[in-house]
């Protein structure tokens, strides 16, 4: 492992830039992972990062040290003044991947079970979603241009790293995307009156998830095969998005694997 | 309405020592409601506030004049230079009830549907699940002493007007409450093996919600009277908190549901 000392570095200054500025880690195509268990995740799912940065300190930790041990790829310990610049996380420990921001190849159209996200702007809504749609074993995720960044430290972070399970597509026009769907594409409002206990949960569908304030987009929900609602009780009239997303998403496994036990 | 202009009014500094201290608010016995969603909900469902604070700018917003106008209780107007200074939310429109801390009494034992929260930290998180207990038809939330506190601002934004359809208690002794409780307890966890589907949720029965990290602490998981897991696929873990707690909620009420129209 090399050791840097110095805030003149080129090397640490290039990460403080990255790590100070999304649209520079956008341009060069990677992302930082911050801390044990995204780093962790990402060594079981996927595999070496660019490169491991480590503070001097954190090496004593017993988690971070066989985190470091089974890198491969390049690693960098810094004295811990300078590691505290290069992270957002609060009393976090004190380990980052550099890695390349996966850029699957997009389908020609929609054929499996997805979320669609529509302008879903609270990265840790975002990061929620992505987590139950992992735990869930959905597997593509499509975002609008105006949902949060998903490969944002925030984002990265509330997911727990259903990043590595995914194919994550970003900046996707959903309008086309639903037009060429090959499965149902349910949309979820508060004002529709289908109710998800209703619909044929059993085959692949798409889930079409929207703003938190003011839901999925007209436009969008009337090209949706489906509009759909969970019903309620009581004098509360709406879920949290991310919250909405996990009844739908385990509503559907749960109709799916009904189904393969009577099978 | 009275007018408030000067920061050395005795009113306006109370209510900025309030505003910025929580332990200040929660010895008056008092919490503040930001917003418009939050007083409207108050209006609808609970009635007068203490105190109506509306900003000069704020009362030429029509959705704000329109709560201005049910408000019988006092009220004052403040120039918005003052007025930023007791808000949080950024971006904001500028309307706050100050309003008395509902203190429901505690009923001697636990005998309808619940949640129980064991240490649930993030605010974001506790008022999403609130939120979602509300939406879900459950009345009754118990919290343990590491719990967020409820009547914190963001606890209030993220549940949406949820607190005011729940009786909430505070500082309670989970382990005490289980151990009188005369409805089933189901601790969920995700090392358990029963399955939320395999319960009889048609029942009333409450829900033990633990640590975002920890999650709930053994000592309680030992006294639940069932520990259940939310069936997953794929390689994600586990669950946000807040993201099982609604596919948790919403089971119960689809099994109630379920029960009613087959009866």
């Amino acid at each position: 492992m090399k050791s840097v000392t110095s805030r003149d570095n080129p090397f640490y200054k290039e990460l403080k830039h990255l790590a100070g500025s999304s649209q520079a880690l956008r341009k060069a195509g990677r992302s930082l992972l911050d801390g044990v268990h995204l780093c962790q995740a990402y060594l079981d799912l996927v595999g070496q990062p660019v490169h491991c940065i480590v503070s001097e300190g954190a090496l004593a930790n017993p988690e971070v040290a066989a985190i470091v041990d089974r890198v491969t790829a390049p690693a960098t310990s810094l004295p811990d003044a300078l590691f505290g610049a290069l992270s957002q996380v609060e009393h976090g420990i004190h380990l980052l991947f550099l890695v390349e921001t996966p850029r699957p190849v997009r389908p020609d159209a929609l054929v499996q079970s997805a979320v669609l996200l529509d302008g879903v702007q609270d990265p840790g809504n975002a990061g929620s979603i992505l987590r139950s749609a992992g735990a869930a074993g959905i597997r593509q995720v499509y975002c609008s241009p105006g949902t949060a960044s998903c490969w944002s430290p925030k984002v990265l972070r509330a997911a727990m790293g259903a990043h590595f399970v995914l194919e994550i597509f970003e900046n996707v026009d959903l309008a086309d995307l639903i037009r060429t769907a090959q499965v149902p594409v349910l949309a979820t409002s508060g004002y529709a009156s289908e109710r998800i206990y209703d619909v044929d949960l059993s085959r692949p569908a798409a889930w079409l998830l929207g703003h938190e304030g003011q839901g999925v987009s007209d436009a969008l929900l009337n090209l949706a095969t489906h509009r759909v609602v969970i019903p309620h009780a009581g004098a509360v009239e709406s879920l949290n998005v991310a919250a909405c997303a996990a009844v739908c998403f385990f509503e559907q496994l749960r109709q799916q694997t009904t189904k393969l036990q009577r099978a």
